[in-house]
């Protein structure tokens, strides 16, 4: 079924029209009436509509009800602000992964350093991009972006989840899979650092906030690769597929 | 360590000098003697060396051993061949997340159909990417990377692992956990389709030579999202991270 994503308050009227990008979208694809079609709030709810009508893209809402298609388990990626489009690609991936939110912040060993104004540019960009992933890969959910201002802050929003853990290239002993095997979690942080790795000290502060430090295996993963191989394995270890 | 891929045949040498890029590479690395450096036949074998003399760049061998990086599962990554730069960016990552090897071959749906000549250009840039993402992830193995010329042969040679699967999206029942549930396995075969998906009759054909047909979840992925996911799975499975 076609998606499309609306505002919340769209979602719970009886009859509902397609405007803007949505209308233009419906008019490519050629809708007819009798057509089923899905709306979504980007927040996990949708409604599954009948198209009443082409002049105005007329929709009947027939079943309102939960996504299908999101996770369960609610993994959160932060990743040090890497270069250039790595971040892109990594929202674009994270997203149809099923991440449930990806989070940027400034750390150490950072080369991107944006101000204010181009940060507030990026996010726009980097909005658009979960959005226009999240639709193609049929997710109920639009993940938010967050920027955060600091490596601390990071650290403390990403130990409030039951499992919260940071992967480290020096780390050898513990595993991802020792580190989720007590099962039994619903929230889950996944924080890897930028291009030229997280310091020690880093290291040491997000250890004493409580995140535990976990390997990746023994071969050195780009700062891009790393995010999507610990959220694909949490995933599966989660029952996702 | 440094490390520098030679020929087994130089491997094998008491004392080797490093030519070429190799030698280029020392130089820029600005390498001293008494500095310890890693040769890699490519192909698992490894040996440490001390630097003897810039002049030459002379090594002497101080141990041979198995490559330390390398994953005891064999995971072969089967992509029909996509647009573009898509297969780059598989290869690439594949290589870092530890695949043996990675294997290109033409499906109904796929829209690259490029002639012998650019295939067999194309294929040098392949090799090319492997080696260096080989280099830089620390690996001690280069994943060969393979064209062939057919889908059922793809399937032939893909259902000789001991798990064999493919990824379809239609699918919801066989996850790869259940696929992968039986344990004791040390081949592993991951066939993903290309930008439009694979056929039901292709499905079909390969379930008959008896590759297991398994979902990667309600999630729609892109054709270059999906080996890397189901790839980083299986490495998670198979206690690799």
């Amino acid at each position: 079924m076609v998606r499309f994503f609306v505002s919340a308050e769209d979602l719970e009227k009886e009859d509902v029209s397609l405007t803007g990008e949505n209308a233009q979208h419906a008019k490519v694809l050629r809708l007819k009436p009798g057509e089923m079609v899905l709306l979504c709030d980007g927040e996990g709810r949708e409604a599954v509509c009948k198209v009443e009508s082409t002049d105005e893209w007329l929709l009947r809402a027939m079943e309102r009800r939960e996504s299908q298609s999101e996770a369960a388990v609610k993994v959160s990626v932060y990743m040090a602000l890497p270069k250039a489009d790595k971040l892109e690609h990594v929202i674009q991936k994270a997203t149809e992964l099923g991440a449930y939110e990806i989070v940027t912040f400034p750390s150490v060993r950072c080369v991107s350093r944006p101000d204010e104004k181009s940060l507030k540019k990026k996010l726009e960009r980097w909005e658009k991009i979960a959005a226009s992933a999240a639709e193609q890969s049929g997710r109920g959910r639009i993940p938010k972006v967050l920027v955060l201002g600091s490596f601390s802050e990071a650290l403390t929003r990403a130990a409030q989840a039951d499992k919260a853990l940071m992967f480290y290239e020096h780390e050898a002993a513990l595993t991802l899979k020792m580190a989720l095997s007590s099962g039994g979690y619903s929230t889950v942080s996944l924080l890897t650092g930028p291009e030229g790795g997280l310091e020690e000290a880093e290291v040491t502060q997000a250890r004493e906030v409580g995140l535990q430090v976990c390997t990746l295996g023994r071969r050195i993963l780009r700062c891009e690769t790393a995010p999507l191989c610990a959220l694909s394995a949490v995933m599966y270890d989660a029952g996702e597929f």
